[in-house]
Protein backbone atom coordinates (compact mmCIF):
# COMPACT_ATOMS: atom_id res chain seq x y z
CA UNK A 1 0.00 0.00 0.00
CA UNK A 2 1.00 3.36 -0.75
CA UNK A 3 2.46 5.46 2.36
CA UNK A 4 3.07 8.95 2.58
CA UNK A 5 5.00 11.45 5.31
CA UNK A 6 3.21 14.02 6.67
CA UNK A 7 4.66 16.90 8.60
CA UNK A 8 1.63 17.06 11.22
CA UNK A 9 1.51 15.73 14.95
CA UNK A 10 -1.95 15.52 15.22
CA UNK A 11 -4.62 15.00 11.86
CA UNK A 12 -8.38 15.98 12.39
CA UNK A 13 -11.07 13.57 11.40
CA UNK A 14 -10.80 14.82 7.45
CA UNK A 15 -8.09 15.33 5.92
CA UNK A 16 -7.61 17.54 3.08
CA UNK A 17 -4.33 16.40 1.07
CA UNK A 18 -0.95 18.41 1.44
CA UNK A 19 -0.10 19.62 -2.84
CA UNK A 20 2.91 17.18 -2.81
CA UNK A 21 0.89 13.94 -1.46
CA UNK A 22 -2.21 15.21 -3.52
CA UNK A 23 -0.25 15.09 -6.82
CA UNK A 24 1.57 12.17 -6.27
CA UNK A 25 -1.74 10.00 -4.84
CA UNK A 26 -4.06 11.00 -7.13
CA UNK A 27 -2.06 12.31 -10.72
CA UNK A 28 0.93 9.78 -9.96
CA UNK A 29 -0.14 6.42 -7.92
CA UNK A 30 -4.30 7.26 -9.79
CA UNK A 31 -6.02 6.56 -6.24
CA UNK A 32 -9.63 7.35 -6.60
CA UNK A 33 -12.62 7.75 -3.84
CA UNK A 34 -12.53 4.47 -1.39
CA UNK A 35 -8.60 3.93 -2.45
CA UNK A 36 -6.60 3.53 1.14
CA UNK A 37 -3.56 4.79 2.05
CA UNK A 38 -0.99 4.94 4.64
CA UNK A 39 0.20 8.29 6.31
CA UNK A 40 3.24 8.51 9.09
CA UNK A 41 3.00 11.51 11.09
CA UNK A 42 5.24 13.59 12.67
CA UNK A 43 5.08 11.10 15.86
CA UNK A 44 5.73 8.10 13.84
CA UNK A 45 2.45 7.21 14.09
CA UNK A 46 0.85 5.55 11.28
CA UNK A 47 -3.14 6.12 9.86
CA UNK A 48 -4.64 3.61 7.56
CA UNK A 49 -6.81 6.45 5.36
CA UNK A 50 -9.22 6.00 2.86
CA UNK A 51 -10.29 9.35 0.38
CA UNK A 52 -13.39 10.53 0.68
CA UNK A 53 -13.37 12.87 -2.13
CA UNK A 54 -11.29 13.98 -4.86
CA UNK A 55 -11.67 16.89 -7.49
CA UNK A 56 -9.09 18.77 -9.91
CA UNK A 57 -8.12 21.19 -6.96
CA UNK A 58 -8.00 19.07 -4.04
CA UNK A 59 -9.00 15.52 -1.84
CA UNK A 60 -9.97 14.39 0.97
CA UNK A 61 -9.50 11.78 3.03
CA UNK A 62 -10.78 9.86 6.35
CA UNK A 63 -9.21 8.10 9.49
CA UNK A 64 -9.84 4.44 9.32
CA UNK A 65 -7.99 3.55 12.06
CA UNK A 66 -3.91 3.23 13.51
CA UNK A 67 -1.68 0.57 12.67
CA UNK A 68 0.51 -0.83 15.04
CA UNK A 69 3.97 -0.80 13.63
CA UNK A 70 7.07 -1.93 15.07
CA UNK A 71 9.52 -1.15 11.49
CA UNK A 72 12.36 0.44 12.87
CA UNK A 73 16.14 -0.94 14.34
CA UNK A 74 15.94 -1.22 17.80
CA UNK A 75 19.68 0.66 17.78
CA UNK A 76 19.86 4.32 16.47
CA UNK A 77 22.75 3.91 13.87
CA UNK A 78 24.44 7.23 12.29
CA UNK A 79 26.49 6.16 9.59
CA UNK A 80 29.45 7.80 8.65
CA UNK A 81 30.90 7.33 5.32
CA UNK A 82 34.27 9.35 3.89
CA UNK A 83 33.38 10.38 0.37
CA UNK A 84 34.72 7.80 -2.09
CA UNK A 85 36.29 7.96 -5.35
CA UNK A 86 32.95 6.92 -6.96
CA UNK A 87 30.31 9.00 -5.23
CA UNK A 88 27.91 6.23 -4.21
CA UNK A 89 26.48 8.37 -1.18
CA UNK A 90 22.65 8.27 -3.36
CA UNK A 91 23.23 4.46 -3.10
CA UNK A 92 24.29 4.22 0.22
CA UNK A 93 20.92 6.47 1.47
CA UNK A 94 19.07 4.86 0.04
CA UNK A 95 20.05 1.18 0.98
CA UNK A 96 20.96 2.08 4.51
CA UNK A 97 17.68 3.87 4.89
CA UNK A 98 15.64 0.34 3.80
CA UNK A 99 18.21 -1.57 5.87
CA UNK A 100 16.71 0.30 9.29
CA UNK A 101 19.65 3.56 9.61
CA UNK A 102 18.69 6.51 11.17
CA UNK A 103 21.48 9.40 10.15
CA UNK A 104 23.75 9.46 7.48
CA UNK A 105 27.27 11.44 7.77
CA UNK A 106 29.32 12.37 4.79
CA UNK A 107 32.33 13.55 5.50
CA UNK A 108 35.84 14.35 3.51
CA UNK A 109 38.55 12.05 4.84
CA UNK A 110 41.99 12.58 5.05
CA UNK A 111 42.77 10.45 2.34
CA UNK A 112 39.45 10.84 0.11
CA UNK A 113 40.63 11.62 -3.54
CA UNK A 114 36.70 12.82 -3.77
CA UNK A 115 35.56 16.31 -2.66
CA UNK A 116 32.52 18.32 -1.74
CA UNK A 117 33.01 21.70 -3.33
CA UNK A 118 31.35 24.12 -0.58
CA UNK A 119 29.08 25.56 -2.56
CA UNK A 120 27.50 22.57 -3.74
CA UNK A 121 27.31 20.58 -0.18
CA UNK A 122 23.50 21.92 0.73
CA UNK A 123 22.27 21.33 -2.85
CA UNK A 124 24.00 17.71 -1.95
CA UNK A 125 22.78 17.21 0.89
CA UNK A 126 19.15 18.23 0.44
CA UNK A 127 19.08 15.77 -2.86
CA UNK A 128 20.35 12.96 -0.19
CA UNK A 129 17.45 14.26 2.06
CA UNK A 130 15.15 13.58 -0.91
CA UNK A 131 15.86 9.58 -1.41
CA UNK A 132 16.33 8.89 2.16
CA UNK A 133 11.92 10.01 2.27
CA UNK A 134 11.36 7.95 -0.54
CA UNK A 135 13.49 5.03 0.27
CA UNK A 136 11.79 5.55 3.97
CA UNK A 137 7.83 5.59 2.40
CA UNK A 138 9.00 2.39 -0.04
CA UNK A 139 10.38 0.18 2.96
CA UNK A 140 7.44 1.34 5.37
CA UNK A 141 9.45 3.02 7.71
CA UNK A 142 8.27 5.76 10.09
CA UNK A 143 11.16 7.17 10.48
CA UNK A 144 13.05 9.17 7.89
CA UNK A 145 16.98 9.43 8.36
CA UNK A 146 18.73 12.25 8.50
CA UNK A 147 21.44 13.72 6.12
CA UNK A 148 24.39 15.76 7.31
CA UNK A 149 27.91 16.67 5.79
CA UNK A 150 31.37 17.23 8.29
CA UNK A 151 34.08 18.64 6.45
CA UNK A 152 36.33 16.11 8.84
CA UNK A 153 35.84 12.93 10.38
CA UNK A 154 37.16 14.69 13.78
CA UNK A 155 34.33 17.70 13.45
CA UNK A 156 31.69 14.74 14.07
CA UNK A 157 30.12 15.26 17.23
CA UNK A 158 30.49 12.32 19.22
CA UNK A 159 29.33 12.52 22.22
CA UNK A 160 25.74 11.34 22.88
CA UNK A 161 26.92 8.00 21.09
CA UNK A 162 26.74 5.02 23.58
CA UNK A 163 28.98 2.69 20.85
CA UNK A 164 31.49 3.58 18.35
CA UNK A 165 32.94 1.68 15.73
CA UNK A 166 35.22 1.94 12.66
CA UNK A 167 34.91 -0.70 10.06
CA UNK A 168 38.80 -0.91 9.68
CA UNK A 169 40.50 -3.46 6.90
CA UNK A 170 43.43 -3.96 8.97
CA UNK A 171 41.56 -5.37 11.57
CA UNK A 172 40.46 -7.74 9.13
CA UNK A 173 43.40 -8.62 7.36
CA UNK A 174 45.13 -9.38 10.98
CA UNK A 175 42.13 -11.90 11.46
CA UNK A 176 40.12 -9.61 13.59
CA UNK A 177 36.69 -11.00 13.80
CA UNK A 178 34.68 -11.10 17.33
CA UNK A 179 35.12 -7.10 17.39
CA UNK A 180 31.61 -6.35 15.96
CA UNK A 181 30.35 -9.72 17.36
CA UNK A 182 30.90 -9.02 21.26
CA UNK A 183 29.16 -5.37 20.52
CA UNK A 184 26.24 -6.47 18.93
CA UNK A 185 25.84 -8.84 21.95
CA UNK A 186 26.02 -5.76 24.76
CA UNK A 187 23.63 -3.70 22.53
CA UNK A 188 21.23 -6.93 22.44
CA UNK A 189 21.67 -6.89 26.28
CA UNK A 190 20.81 -3.03 26.34
CA UNK A 191 17.92 -3.20 24.26
CA UNK A 192 16.43 -5.87 26.38
CA UNK A 193 16.38 -3.68 29.33
CA UNK A 194 14.18 -1.52 27.25
CA UNK A 195 16.96 1.07 25.87
CA UNK A 196 17.61 2.10 22.16
CA UNK A 197 21.71 2.01 21.94
CA UNK A 198 23.05 5.01 19.72
CA UNK A 199 25.65 3.90 17.19
CA UNK A 200 28.17 5.62 15.26
CA UNK A 201 29.79 3.22 13.05
CA UNK A 202 32.63 4.92 10.34
CA UNK A 203 33.48 3.93 6.80
CA UNK A 204 36.53 5.03 5.33
CA UNK A 205 37.25 5.95 1.84
CA UNK A 206 39.27 3.66 -1.06
CA UNK A 207 42.60 4.77 0.34
CA UNK A 208 41.65 4.02 3.83
CA UNK A 209 41.87 5.87 7.42
CA UNK A 210 44.72 8.02 7.86
CA UNK A 211 47.16 7.22 10.88
CA UNK A 212 46.10 10.51 12.51
CA UNK A 213 42.34 9.58 12.02
CA UNK A 214 42.89 6.03 13.24
CA UNK A 215 45.09 7.20 16.67
CA UNK A 216 41.86 9.88 17.06
CA UNK A 217 39.40 7.52 17.48
CA UNK A 218 42.04 5.27 19.48
CA UNK A 219 42.27 8.41 22.08
CA UNK A 220 38.30 8.36 21.45
CA UNK A 221 37.86 4.71 22.13
CA UNK A 222 36.05 3.34 18.83
CA UNK A 223 35.96 -0.03 18.52
CA UNK A 224 38.03 -0.89 15.47
CA UNK A 225 36.61 -4.34 14.02
CA UNK A 226 36.77 -5.99 10.45
CA UNK A 227 33.78 -7.32 8.66
CA UNK A 228 34.97 -10.11 7.36
CA UNK A 229 37.71 -12.12 5.11
CA UNK A 230 36.56 -10.45 1.86
CA UNK A 231 37.53 -7.10 0.96
CA UNK A 232 34.45 -5.20 0.07
CA UNK A 233 33.97 -1.68 -1.56
CA UNK A 234 33.28 1.92 0.14
CA UNK A 235 29.36 1.44 -0.48
CA UNK A 236 29.01 -2.22 0.52
CA UNK A 237 30.70 -2.08 3.95
CA UNK A 238 27.55 -0.22 5.55
CA UNK A 239 24.95 -2.35 3.90
CA UNK A 240 26.86 -5.79 6.01
CA UNK A 241 26.30 -3.50 9.02
CA UNK A 242 23.27 -2.76 8.52
CA UNK A 243 22.22 -6.49 7.67
CA UNK A 244 24.13 -7.68 10.44
CA UNK A 245 22.59 -5.68 12.99
CA UNK A 246 19.39 -6.73 11.73
CA UNK A 247 19.62 -10.41 11.84
CA UNK A 248 21.25 -10.52 14.80
CA UNK A 249 18.84 -8.01 17.22
CA UNK A 250 15.38 -8.36 14.87
CA UNK A 251 15.79 -12.12 14.14
CA UNK A 252 18.07 -13.49 16.71
CA UNK B 1 47.99 -5.53 -4.70
CA UNK B 2 46.40 -6.07 -7.91
CA UNK B 3 44.76 -9.91 -8.20
CA UNK B 4 44.20 -11.74 -11.35
CA UNK B 5 42.83 -15.23 -11.93
CA UNK B 6 44.64 -17.89 -14.24
CA UNK B 7 43.37 -20.84 -16.40
CA UNK B 8 45.91 -22.60 -15.08
CA UNK B 9 46.36 -25.56 -12.23
CA UNK B 10 49.70 -25.01 -11.63
CA UNK B 11 52.07 -22.54 -12.97
CA UNK B 12 56.14 -22.54 -13.91
CA UNK B 13 59.02 -20.86 -12.02
CA UNK B 14 58.72 -18.51 -14.87
CA UNK B 15 55.40 -17.57 -16.78
CA UNK B 16 54.79 -15.27 -19.53
CA UNK B 17 51.50 -13.41 -18.23
CA UNK B 18 48.16 -14.18 -20.82
CA UNK B 19 47.21 -11.18 -22.87
CA UNK B 20 44.60 -9.95 -21.29
CA UNK B 21 46.55 -9.79 -17.87
CA UNK B 22 49.51 -8.35 -19.40
CA UNK B 23 47.31 -5.37 -20.69
CA UNK B 24 45.54 -4.92 -17.57
CA UNK B 25 48.74 -5.49 -15.54
CA UNK B 26 50.99 -3.38 -17.62
CA UNK B 27 49.23 -0.80 -20.20
CA UNK B 28 46.07 0.16 -17.16
CA UNK B 29 48.13 -0.54 -13.87
CA UNK B 30 51.73 0.50 -15.11
CA UNK B 31 53.41 -2.42 -13.07
CA UNK B 32 57.13 -2.62 -14.04
CA UNK B 33 59.75 -5.16 -13.53
CA UNK B 34 60.20 -5.69 -10.05
CA UNK B 35 55.75 -4.84 -9.10
CA UNK B 36 54.63 -7.75 -7.55
CA UNK B 37 50.70 -8.95 -8.10
CA UNK B 38 48.64 -11.67 -6.68
CA UNK B 39 47.68 -14.79 -8.68
CA UNK B 40 44.68 -17.43 -8.04
CA UNK B 41 45.30 -20.34 -10.04
CA UNK B 42 41.83 -22.75 -11.05
CA UNK B 43 42.87 -24.61 -7.87
CA UNK B 44 41.76 -21.57 -5.67
CA UNK B 45 45.86 -21.81 -5.18
CA UNK B 46 47.37 -18.05 -4.72
CA UNK B 47 50.64 -17.06 -5.42
CA UNK B 48 52.73 -14.32 -4.94
CA UNK B 49 54.51 -12.80 -8.07
CA UNK B 50 57.22 -10.59 -9.01
CA UNK B 51 57.13 -9.24 -12.73
CA UNK B 52 61.21 -9.86 -14.21
CA UNK B 53 61.16 -8.64 -17.58
CA UNK B 54 58.51 -5.98 -19.69
CA UNK B 55 58.60 -5.57 -23.32
CA UNK B 56 55.95 -4.04 -26.20
CA UNK B 57 55.13 -7.23 -26.67
CA UNK B 58 55.63 -9.92 -23.64
CA UNK B 59 55.77 -9.43 -19.91
CA UNK B 60 57.68 -12.38 -17.26
CA UNK B 61 56.88 -13.18 -13.64
CA UNK B 62 58.53 -15.28 -11.24
CA UNK B 63 56.73 -16.61 -7.95
CA UNK B 64 57.81 -15.00 -4.95
CA UNK B 65 55.91 -17.49 -2.95
CA UNK B 66 52.35 -19.01 -1.59
CA UNK B 67 49.65 -17.10 -0.35
CA UNK B 68 47.65 -18.67 2.70
CA UNK B 69 44.25 -17.83 2.64
CA UNK B 70 40.67 -18.49 3.47
CA UNK B 71 38.92 -15.69 2.38
CA UNK B 72 35.56 -17.71 1.17
CA UNK B 73 32.08 -17.97 2.61
CA UNK B 74 31.98 -21.53 4.31
CA UNK B 75 28.74 -22.07 2.67
CA UNK B 76 27.69 -22.23 -0.92
CA UNK B 77 25.64 -19.90 -1.31
CA UNK B 78 23.47 -19.80 -4.82
CA UNK B 79 21.69 -16.73 -5.19
CA UNK B 80 18.49 -17.14 -7.34
CA UNK B 81 16.79 -13.79 -8.43
CA UNK B 82 13.48 -13.55 -10.30
CA UNK B 83 13.97 -11.14 -13.15
CA UNK B 84 12.88 -7.70 -11.66
CA UNK B 85 11.69 -4.23 -13.13
CA UNK B 86 14.21 -1.74 -12.80
CA UNK B 87 17.16 -4.86 -13.95
CA UNK B 88 19.59 -4.85 -10.87
CA UNK B 89 20.86 -8.30 -11.96
CA UNK B 90 24.89 -6.50 -12.79
CA UNK B 91 24.30 -4.81 -9.18
CA UNK B 92 23.23 -7.91 -7.42
CA UNK B 93 26.08 -9.88 -9.18
CA UNK B 94 28.77 -6.84 -8.28
CA UNK B 95 27.17 -7.20 -4.85
CA UNK B 96 26.62 -10.84 -4.14
CA UNK B 97 30.44 -11.58 -5.33
CA UNK B 98 31.49 -9.17 -2.88
CA UNK B 99 29.82 -10.35 -0.06
CA UNK B 100 30.59 -14.35 -1.10
CA UNK B 101 27.96 -15.86 -3.55
CA UNK B 102 28.94 -19.00 -5.05
CA UNK B 103 26.48 -18.70 -7.90
CA UNK B 104 23.81 -16.75 -9.59
CA UNK B 105 20.82 -17.50 -11.06
CA UNK B 106 18.26 -15.42 -12.93
CA UNK B 107 14.72 -16.79 -13.67
CA UNK B 108 11.34 -15.57 -15.07
CA UNK B 109 9.51 -15.43 -12.12
CA UNK B 110 5.42 -15.77 -12.78
CA UNK B 111 5.16 -12.46 -11.65
CA UNK B 112 8.12 -10.98 -13.43
CA UNK B 113 7.40 -8.09 -15.15
CA UNK B 114 10.95 -7.59 -16.76
CA UNK B 115 11.74 -10.83 -19.53
CA UNK B 116 14.57 -11.49 -20.73
CA UNK B 117 14.68 -12.09 -24.64
CA UNK B 118 15.72 -15.82 -25.41
CA UNK B 119 18.16 -14.56 -27.91
CA UNK B 120 19.49 -11.94 -25.54
CA UNK B 121 20.11 -14.20 -22.66
CA UNK B 122 23.90 -15.60 -24.08
CA UNK B 123 25.09 -11.99 -24.01
CA UNK B 124 23.22 -11.50 -20.51
CA UNK B 125 24.86 -14.20 -18.91
CA UNK B 126 28.38 -13.46 -20.61
CA UNK B 127 28.50 -9.67 -18.93
CA UNK B 128 27.48 -10.93 -15.99
CA UNK B 129 29.92 -13.37 -15.73
CA UNK B 130 32.43 -10.74 -16.70
CA UNK B 131 31.10 -8.37 -13.76
CA UNK B 132 31.21 -11.92 -11.31
CA UNK B 133 34.95 -12.16 -12.39
CA UNK B 134 36.11 -8.07 -11.66
CA UNK B 135 34.07 -8.14 -8.13
CA UNK B 136 36.40 -11.40 -7.40
CA UNK B 137 39.76 -9.74 -8.15
CA UNK B 138 38.25 -6.74 -6.47
CA UNK B 139 37.51 -7.84 -3.43
CA UNK B 140 40.24 -10.50 -3.30
CA UNK B 141 38.03 -14.24 -3.41
CA UNK B 142 39.68 -16.88 -4.98
CA UNK B 143 36.41 -18.56 -6.25
CA UNK B 144 34.66 -16.84 -9.42
CA UNK B 145 31.18 -16.98 -8.61
CA UNK B 146 28.82 -18.35 -12.22
CA UNK B 147 26.08 -17.14 -13.83
CA UNK B 148 23.37 -18.71 -15.67
CA UNK B 149 19.36 -18.13 -16.41
CA UNK B 150 16.37 -20.21 -15.74
CA UNK B 151 12.76 -19.96 -17.76
CA UNK B 152 11.38 -20.56 -14.33
CA UNK B 153 11.37 -21.18 -10.80
CA UNK B 154 10.34 -25.01 -11.42
CA UNK B 155 13.41 -25.63 -13.87
CA UNK B 156 15.90 -24.88 -11.24
CA UNK B 157 17.89 -27.86 -10.51
CA UNK B 158 16.84 -28.67 -6.81
CA UNK B 159 19.02 -31.42 -6.24
CA UNK B 160 22.43 -31.03 -4.38
CA UNK B 161 21.11 -28.68 -2.04
CA UNK B 162 21.36 -29.41 1.62
CA UNK B 163 19.44 -26.45 2.40
CA UNK B 164 16.69 -24.48 -0.04
CA UNK B 165 15.36 -20.84 1.22
CA UNK B 166 13.01 -18.40 0.15
CA UNK B 167 12.66 -14.97 1.39
CA UNK B 168 9.10 -14.14 1.70
CA UNK B 169 7.61 -11.01 2.56
CA UNK B 170 4.44 -12.31 4.29
CA UNK B 171 6.23 -14.38 6.33
CA UNK B 172 7.67 -11.33 7.68
CA UNK B 173 4.36 -9.35 7.58
CA UNK B 174 3.06 -12.47 10.17
CA UNK B 175 6.24 -11.67 12.26
CA UNK B 176 8.02 -14.66 11.30
CA UNK B 177 11.40 -14.20 12.59
CA UNK B 178 13.24 -17.30 13.63
CA UNK B 179 13.21 -19.29 10.62
CA UNK B 180 16.52 -17.92 8.96
CA UNK B 181 18.13 -18.06 12.36
CA UNK B 182 17.34 -21.50 12.74
CA UNK B 183 18.70 -22.07 9.58
CA UNK B 184 21.77 -20.48 9.95
CA UNK B 185 22.34 -22.21 13.55
CA UNK B 186 22.09 -26.03 12.13
CA UNK B 187 24.22 -24.36 9.07
CA UNK B 188 27.14 -23.69 11.21
CA UNK B 189 26.68 -27.28 13.48
CA UNK B 190 27.57 -29.06 9.92
CA UNK B 191 30.42 -26.25 9.49
CA UNK B 192 31.76 -27.50 12.66
CA UNK B 193 32.11 -30.81 11.22
CA UNK B 194 33.93 -29.27 8.64
CA UNK B 195 31.57 -30.02 6.42
CA UNK B 196 30.56 -27.16 3.49
CA UNK B 197 26.46 -26.55 3.28
CA UNK B 198 25.08 -25.96 -0.11
CA UNK B 199 22.26 -23.31 0.35
CA UNK B 200 19.68 -22.19 -2.57
CA UNK B 201 18.27 -18.64 -1.81
CA UNK B 202 14.85 -17.38 -3.69
CA UNK B 203 14.17 -13.72 -4.33
CA UNK B 204 10.97 -12.72 -5.75
CA UNK B 205 10.21 -10.10 -8.04
CA UNK B 206 8.51 -6.55 -7.43
CA UNK B 207 5.14 -8.76 -8.21
CA UNK B 208 5.62 -11.27 -5.31
CA UNK B 209 5.91 -14.90 -5.54
CA UNK B 210 2.96 -16.68 -7.01
CA UNK B 211 0.62 -18.66 -5.34
CA UNK B 212 1.83 -21.44 -7.98
CA UNK B 213 5.67 -21.09 -6.99
CA UNK B 214 4.76 -20.92 -3.42
CA UNK B 215 2.84 -24.15 -3.05
CA UNK B 216 5.79 -25.90 -5.18
CA UNK B 217 8.26 -24.60 -2.83
CA UNK B 218 6.21 -25.65 0.06
CA UNK B 219 6.57 -28.80 -1.80
CA UNK B 220 10.00 -28.63 -2.01
CA UNK B 221 10.60 -28.03 1.55
CA UNK B 222 11.72 -24.67 1.29
CA UNK B 223 12.27 -22.68 4.50
CA UNK B 224 9.91 -19.55 4.08
CA UNK B 225 12.02 -16.87 5.85
CA UNK B 226 11.42 -12.99 6.64
CA UNK B 227 14.30 -10.71 6.30
CA UNK B 228 13.49 -8.40 9.15
CA UNK B 229 10.29 -5.72 9.89
CA UNK B 230 11.42 -3.50 6.90
CA UNK B 231 10.65 -4.36 3.19
CA UNK B 232 13.67 -4.24 0.55
CA UNK B 233 14.24 -3.91 -2.97
CA UNK B 234 14.18 -6.91 -5.11
CA UNK B 235 18.17 -6.20 -5.05
CA UNK B 236 18.45 -6.02 -1.02
CA UNK B 237 17.26 -8.74 0.09
CA UNK B 238 20.15 -10.98 -1.19
CA UNK B 239 22.72 -8.99 -0.05
CA UNK B 240 20.95 -8.72 3.43
CA UNK B 241 21.29 -12.68 3.36
CA UNK B 242 24.66 -12.71 2.65
CA UNK B 243 25.24 -10.01 4.95
CA UNK B 244 23.71 -12.04 7.59
CA UNK B 245 25.70 -14.93 6.66
CA UNK B 246 29.14 -13.71 6.96
CA UNK B 247 28.72 -11.89 10.46
CA UNK B 248 26.91 -15.30 12.23
CA UNK B 249 28.89 -18.00 10.18
CA UNK B 250 32.98 -16.33 9.60
CA UNK B 251 32.43 -13.53 12.77
CA UNK B 252 30.15 -15.30 15.48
Amino acid sequence: MQRYFIDKSEIADELVLPAEIYHHAIRVMRLHVDSQFELVLKTQKVALMRITQVTKEEARAVLINWIETKVELPVHVTIACALSKSDKAEWIVQKGTELGASEFIFFAGEFSVAKWEQKKVAKKVERLSKVALNAAQQSHRTKIPTVQYNQSLTSIELSGFDYKLVAYEESAKNGEKSNLFGLTESMKKEITNSKQPELLAIFGPEGGISPREVDYMEKNRFVFAGLGPRIMRAETAPLYLLSALSFVIELG
